[in-house]
């Protein structure tokens, strides 16, 4: 039996939505144990929450500095193994930075900072530690879009030509947060979450192309639009993207999409096939070829690839979903801390995950995409990361 | 029993597309008789073609100019009452304006002319010459399509705030013009075409989206492309859109989209309310809104309103196609017609149809795109029709 | 140019709905003209619709019989070559025993008569006149429905042994014959229509698979009811069956499965594959391997069988539908008419369609079910043609 | 906090599939501990999963007479509060009965037993023991599913008169069981299954329907078969039913069903309105009303009822699946243990999962179909419970 890790978790208190949902991930596969916590930044909240999960009095914290220093002096075999962060954005930096710095491993929900700046900073700090870091751009942990990602590296569609990524929901049409709904309260105030619809889906847009086809972004021409008189943030941006290499692009997202629910839907096509992959209907992968019939690959069958059936827990129609493929992200970090602790090379192992590149990598796009937003102007958007150079 | 009308028709040559689509479409309701042509610019193909058709010798004509002027001099009661220009984009503005000047009814395909100057000459011609001038933007004729467009002008989505319209088609995605493809050596040639996939489907989607909504467009930014090495017209758009009144928009035409037939599909989201139609699954829309369930409202059901019951012929679940909405297109123009010929006051009927003020549209939409793609920046793309000022 | 057909047509006079499909479905190919017609049992309505329709008054009969004895004593020239019957069930074997017996040829609607015992005097009849005689079982008309035949006859699905038809439709869920409702007040009047569900739509189904597969029933064990109170007919049958060479399956119609369209639906299991057709989305077909990818098969594709792309007139993605389905049938019968009378050796044609043994073998399903029904029971439910002893 | 509750594992060792479900089930929700197992029948193996899973060697038993045994002697505080039973079905009576002898609660796989004699003596074992007895009928754990309940019992649908339930897969067209593959070969033994297809998934789809409407068989006729040579058990059967109260059915399972995955699919039509759910896209329930709009209502919304609501972790457009929908089960069945525990008056608390009466009906409808299938015959189906007596 591999050695179940512990962990910690900052934030996820009395009713946040993803805290557990990152509790519920981790649990499913059995793979950590959540044994402390700081999980809100008022110490009574974060006791009740402590408590509620059954986590002992000495290790639910008031904050999170006081959880990262006490940890550290814990015993190896007590202290957590990796933290799992689920604030609101604006205290993932800080948070982040002073958990790698005790020498612990990181999984951080999205978007990583809410700068660049920070990004960049953070990116050394890990460096330094010599921790893992993952990013929960969760929509990579579907089966369905791992072997997406395979059949474009396959070359199975040939050279990329054109790129539709749309990100719509619906759920901010009105100015909920004035009516004190908690999600919308902090995803709306420019103070904690940074970017509004731009930071909160539309970074996961970008990145779910990315991670499919590994193309960057060369330029950029965005409409970034705030379209709920009284919103502090932007709800609504188009833009239009050349990739480097050539392709075209479409990268949308939304949140005054009026009865759309999480409507992420990616299409990607090139010289010989294309595929079509929507979140809502995630165990399915369209694969279209000019003047042939369209395939409907299928979640759990043995004709996937090795990455895509490695991700799936159930036989073919037996449904599998969004806390399913969260736990994919896990699965791999996790791996990937237990090889790195036991000293495997983990550049051996094929444990991908999102990592502090992808942070970086989001924070300029959103950075990016506000910039030609406001410029109204088509904008050089590419960036070499510190690893590329 | 009314009157059934005569027509004639210019193109529709052997191995054409869409001339014989036409002439389904007005065989289907039995509105009119075909009884003359002049079907290709080469005689003997007009001449194998009338024969095919059934035509008498005396009326296939060799060139549109003899068929206008020969039409022009027979009984009221044998010539024909109007035209049906089914030829390449580039005739069409010469061939409408002679018959026009000759006072026939026209039907012209679209986009109506190559060029926004030459639009304005007909429209000019068209009025002087007081005859009906009808312009086949055909997915305006389907059912549901009238039934968005009832729900929008009905208020039941509140204010518009986003559109988003997609016309994806793979059959460019090689250089299939260079195998001697007919409908592609065509509409690939700049010097008959006009536009490439702008023209051919790009005019069709926003005519869409301003037949559902009303909405006019007021600045874009588009990214223009050819992405088949070779080709000499634009084979990919992707367009940023501001409409007035402040609605945010994308507008997307690809002809090089490998695997995707005809995959026209609009959504339109308001304060209320949105809807969605794809017109691969024409006999359904889909009407969208926040926190209720979502409706699906079907083709022939007796909850639609009068528009799209009237444009329907079969019960619900018998399912009607590309060729039934053509003919509703033809059903109004050509009670237009038979309106005016007995001078019954036009106005008063409710006989929509695209006429010439969707065709000056679409070709400065066009044109816009182009210049905005050429630039590379938003422009201006407002535009007062006379018939406004 | 092939000379066109004239025909006539018995019923389809005002506020009938079948007939003005029949005239659509002939006018839509221009493959022959309305000439004659007989449009109504009652003289001043069937003038008042060949009126309507433009037909001479000298060919607007008071009766069929009438019809059939003028239309004989025409010039050969002028005469016309086939009939359309489209009468309520009862009156379909004494109207084409009649044109048989004077020599025309005949295209009726299903159930071809109300009885075994008059579709085999019909047949004798027939064959003795040696005319064409088509029924239109309009569903095999369908592009994707010739290509499920195609499938299963060049033996891609290996050996069938499981079949599921399914036919609700939801608008008899009321006793909506008791307000007036004229296409309700036939349909379940057992004295005009003969069975109810069974024979308006069970005939279809049982008629789809025996097309598609070749399979002839050879037992059954029915559950047969009238589900709405007052109803004098079937509306509602759920058959099991036993296919000749041991095939299971499930037939089943239904008028009272309230919301249902005309939601016909097959699905064809064999050792190596399995195919789905929906009436309601027919320009796909659906193909099914273990553990393979499902293939979606699309109307207008190069990759279908000479059978389905033959009977396509426009390219992928621009639906047809139930009146062009309808017009193939027609096509073909048509096409036989014009073989026939030239002399050419009709067995040598590929010009399929539902024939007379159609009509016999569909009324010998809706006697045995309805007996099995009656007497709770498995039957045999074999049937030999003569043409097969 | 509530206490977590202990559970030990009968069964879920190596390689097994619903054993891990279980597991993940449980774990999802955080609401109980796996603490013992008897994982296997071969004493290594259960030693080998035990280790796997962190089980300490003082509780992996050898058998699990000796599980419930030891159990029942630890501490209040330490011994298991339930057991989970995920062995081949013929092993479900003895360990059942030997752990509710004992005093635990159980939770155990369908069907629950071989023979309906069997059921009925569990039955009686398990209500002089008072322990609370779940029984795993997943399906009924969907929110979805839950919705339709609600709605059926709200008399939405007004009087049900029409069923339609099909669950065809796969998997077992061909002889697997020779090849090997361990789930084919107990499922197919008739010694170890009990009955084929019937027993694995009828069961599950006549559990389905009686859950969401209430209705009871009265008398149904089967067809029962076996269409792979050589094969021990039923692999597909088709059965005609009438529900007491007279609505018709339809009751079709099958594992022969080549490129079918798990398409459990269920209609409901009633007087008013019909429901359709396809457990392969679960989040979604159509709700069909004659003459009405089709309305699609989703998981997650906050229209739905409190039990739909309450079962659902994330908001909507969040795919929840199979494991979810097994984790609603477990939620109930260890809330009802806990409130008994607790002395809390189970009946007025609203925790509804399959029990033992379902586990009796489900054993009765089994030996019907059988029986009905046998004979060749409409049979009397229907059966009182000692409840109900």
């Amino acid at each position: 039996m591999a050695r179940k890790l512990r962990y910690g978790m900052v934030g996820g208190g009395p009713g946040a939505f993803i805290g557990a949902v990152h509790r519920s991930a981790i649990a499913l596969d059995g793979q950590a144990v959540l044994v402390a916590g700081a999980f809100s930044s008022d110490p009574a909240k974060s006791r009740e929450q402590g408590h509620e999960l059954g986590i002992s009095e000495s290790r639910t914290y008031d904050t999170y500095e006081q959880m990262a220093s006490v940890e550290k002096s814990l015993p190896a075999d007590q202290r957590i193994d990796f933290v799992s962060i689920v604030t609101p954005n604006n205290t993932h930096f800080p948070v982040a930075k002073t958990f790698a710095e005790h020498g612990f491993h990181i999984v951080c929900d999205k978007p990583m900072t809410t700068t660049l700046a920070d990004a960049l900073e953070l990116s050394h700090v890990v460096r330094e530690a010599g921790v893992i870091f993952a990013l929960t751009h969760n929509y990579t942990g579907y089966p369905m879009v791992k072997e997406a990602r395979h059949i474009v590296h396959a070359g199975e569609l040939g050279i990329i030509k054109k790129v539709v990524v749309e990100y719509p929901q619906g759920w901010l049409s009105t100015l909920v947060e004035d009516d004190g709904q908690k999600q919308a309260s902090w995803r709306t105030d420019p103070k904690i979450a940074g970017a509004g619809a731009l930071g909160d889906i539309g970074s996961h847009a970008e990145n779910l192309v990315r991670y499919i086809t590994g193309l960057r972004i060369a330029e950029m021409c965005a409409d970034v639009s705030t379209i709920v008189p009284g919103r502090l943030v932007d709800d609504d941006a188009n833009i239009l993207v050349h990739y480097e290499g050539g392709a075209r692009g479409i990268i949308y997202c939304s949140q005054v999409s009026v009865g759309e629910e999480n409507a992420l839907n990616v299409r990607i096509y090139g010289t010989k096939g294309a595929i079509e992959w929507d979140q809502e209907s995630p165990n399915s992968l369209i694969l279209k070829r000019q003047s042939e019939p369209t395939s409907v690959l299928r979640a759990g069958q043995p004709y996937l690839s090795e990455a895509a059936q490695s991700s799936t827990r159930l036989p073919p129609g037996h449904p599998e979903g969004f806390i399913e493929a969260f736990a994919n992200i896990y699965q791999n970090a996790i791996g990937a801390m237990s090889a790195l602790d036991q000293g495997l090379p983990l550049e051996e192992l094929d444990l991908e995950y999102p990592d502090i590149d992808d942070g970086i990598l989001g924070m300029h796009f959103i950075e990016s995409a506000l910039k030609s937003g406001r410029e109204r102007r088509w904008i050089d958007a590419s960036y070499e990361l510190e690893s590329e150079r």
